[in-house]
């Protein structure tokens, strides 16, 4: 491998790693603008998924180049199919950061419901699931990327039981019900960054060890018949 | 380029197109599930989705072993990468499918809120869309795909007034929460499968012109101050 290939590599990564700072600012960002019902907050994410956008565009560039230059094998290969999903990953938890802040910018508008405490506890548990992913990256560790993986259930339940408790609530007191329904939103925009977390560590996984786990984990059980 | 590598091109274009056909059956079979109440065939859905999801680890096998195989260049190159993101797409119309099959085994335990009129008809827009993306990718036909994009508008608009319909709908039949709900979550599932097929169009106009038009129509803008 020349040394010029190897640089090459070495700016990919690093690009991937921008874009993932990127994505994790306006992720918390996004929450912030909740929480503190700060609109000015909530635009700026609005306004800087584009920059998040670009990078994937950008990130797919230098993959197909890098592709094309110098044909390379095995583990080098892998780095770079590995880097256009991560980043295709990343541009979508850009996106859900958006949802999110699009949300909060309509719940600023009516009184708050109730105190926010499972949605911050869900985006803490995502971000974990992230940072652990990236740095299982950086560090060329599969094994922090496999711990990345049963994460994701806790992040399933706490979204199942806000949703449950939303129902409750516009059931009893259907003024509510807009507002539940920009949470179920956002909740549910946080469960996904969490499944984006959770493909970004198979990816490495993938990476490092060259075994494909996608969908093992998958309950793909047909449920019981109820009638 | 070898007749070898030619013929596994074309091995991994038709596993497209046979995976693409599983898909578009899923999606339809999770709407005849709905509309005609029928759990077998839901269930039936529900069980089908790991044929497909295993459809995108062997084509991101057959498009590594090429990558390998022949460090291709330019149009081949970009045929390889661009099916394994279409493949990606097509795992992703599954998954919808499946939450679509699910969502109609719930509705099918509660007397019908109403006669479905907006959600086939969203469904065979996205399904439409789905069709000319791969048309377009087998005739090589990069217009044809660019004509698939604007489509997307269409089945946004019905997502949306049908979100609004079922909105009154709760505030003035609280007992209608859940189905509403559920409605809601397919209604939202076919507008992602219409992402995917305009994601699919995007990918067959790099394809064949070697221009990347993502996020090139997407509207960024921040929402005016409301307050």
């Amino acid at each position: 491998m020349t040394k010029h290939f190897q640089d090459e590599l070495d700016a990919l990564k690093q690009k991937l790693l921008t874009m993932a700072s990127h994505a994790e600012t306006s992720l918390s960002n996004a929450i912030k603008s909740l929480v503190d019902r700060n609109d000015i907050l909530a635009r700026e994410v609005i306004g800087d998924d584009s920059i998040i956008d670009h990078f994937e565009i950008e990130i797919d560039e230098m993959a197909i180049a890098l592709l094309a230059l110098q044909g390379p094998m095995a583990s080098d290969l892998r780095l770079i199919t590995v880097a256009m999903k991560i980043s295709q990953d990343l541009e979508r938890v850009g996106d859900e950061a958006t949802t999110i802040a699009r949300r909060s910018l309509e719940l600023s508008q009516e009184p708050q419901l109730k105190p926010y405490v499972d949605i911050p506890r869900m985006t803490h548990c995502a971000m974990e699931m992230l940072n652990q992913g990236l740095d299982a990256f950086v560090n060329h560790d599969p094994d922090k990327a496999r711990a990345v993986i049963p994460q994701d259930k806790t992040v399933d339940d706490i979204n199942r039981q806000l949703h449950r408790e939303l129902v409750s609530y516009m059931i009893e007191r259907p003024t509510t019900i807009t507002r539940c329904l920009n949470l179920m939103v956002i909740s549910k925009s946080i469960e996904r960054i969490a499944d984006h977390a959770k493909n970004i560590a198979e990816e490495v996984v993938f990476l490092y060890e060259g075994r494909d786990i996608r969908h093992t984990g998958k309950t793909a059980a047909v449920p019981a018949t109820t009638k």
